[in-house]
């Protein structure tokens, strides 16, 4: 196993590992909820789009519905970091590919059955940046804005396709205006808030090509108890073996 | 004091009454909820749409924030009873008009600082029709769609002006986008659920005018705790002096 300066391997508690680097940035619980959020159905084919080190795509696999995903990321050293993890895992069916997810459909044609994608959450210009330009890249606008993920994901997805993406809640109408504009129909939805009482943070979002209106609110997921223990659900969540 | 056949006097709980009529229909939570949502400043120009039997005129006044209420209803005999609800409190800051919301503009004119609108939630011929036409016309599209909601607000309502309202979360997405078309941002939301672990199936909204993105999701709030006891939230709600 080839295991480069400042690598480590993280136990994903489900059977499955991954390499993490602090030279760039270590997956979130964002990563987590979106891959348990992601209802994929036996035999689809997935593609996840800001792959980063492939904690989707691995996370996806172990949930063990013989899909094929392909997991595309942009910078190099993270797409050597996932493809090493996928090798690691020994995940046939999982694809690593470098490159712009602008160029999505060339790469996965436009038959896909879901696309899953956790991007950067902030305008380009927002809030203070990061000396890591890793995490800049990861966190912010610079590579690809919110209208370039939603215009790949309707050229690659066949019509009636699913997109599941994690969001800022302080974006969300920009984000049902920007999937609307791609005929991409909001069908589910979950506020995400740190724990009772307090303000959704996150949001996280199904949405269908060419679906008709209606979209289903789910319950508020909570992450934390009082104190800073995860509440039963997310127990769950990260223990992903013992929700079959 | 005027009462008509079927007319009983019920107790706000907060200082007013109003006159309901089993022959047309009962105001809901959903009515009580909004008026407590929609943050109305002193002195400001509000204008309630479908108002119904005046209960969110009412309910405002009550906030005593020194405004000036026009409350409009398309359906004479609650018109009728509208009216006769705020003399019955003694409301000169408050005004019913007769008339359909397409013509708001006529009306209040375009220098609105607030649009309050508990609208039809239903669209014209989805489901079952209640054999009561009052109560056909107050919860479905038959006199007045969400376009025609948000096209009127759009209109009645100056650069800056808020438009409070509460909807079905099923169509969230179509507010959403519906709202954007009129460039009213959406700034607030609060997802409201009849219990924790249920779905949140209804949404409380404010948007403004000309206002620039960014959406802050307020904290889910739940009407019931065990059993069918309020919430304490929700209790304070219901008795509003309880609030300052």
């Amino acid at each position: 196993m080839d295991l480069k300066q400042g690598d480590r391997i993280e136990d994903l508690q489900n059977g499955y590992c991954i390499i993490q680097n602090d030279k760039y940035f270590s997956f979130g619980t964002d990563a987590v909820l979106l891959s348990w959020f992601a209802d994929i159905r036996r035999g689809e084919k997935v593609v996840d789009f800001c792959t980063g080190s492939g904690i989707i795509p691995i996370l996806l696999a172990a949930k063990d519905t013989g899909s094929h995903i392909t997991g595309i990321e942009i910078q190099e050293e993270l797409f050597d970091l996932a493809q090493r993890s996928v090798k690691l895992n020994e995940l046939d069916c999982v694809e690593i590919l470098c490159g712009d997810i602008k160029r999505a459909k060339y790469y996965v044609g436009s038959s896909m059955d879901v696309v899953v994608v956790n991007p950067p959450y902030e305008k380009k210009d927002a809030g203070k940046h990061n000396e890591n330009e890793y995490v800049n890249i990861a966190k912010r606008e610079i590579l690809c804005t919110l209208s370039d993920v939603v215009t790949a994901a309707n050229k690659v997805l066949r019509t009636g396709g699913r997109l599941y993406m994690i969001y800022r809640t302080e974006r969300l109408a920009e984000l049902i205006v920007a999937l609307n504009e791609r005929k991409l129909e909001p069908k589910r939805i979950m506020m995400v808030a740190q724990r009772k009482g307090r303000a959704p943070n996150f949001v996280l979002f199904e949405a269908r090509k060419g679906a008709k209106q209606g979209v289903e609110v789910l319950p508020t997921l909570y992450v934390y108890k009082k104190g800073n223990e995860y509440t039963d659900e997310v127990k769950r969540i990260y223990h992903m073996e013992e929700e079959s």
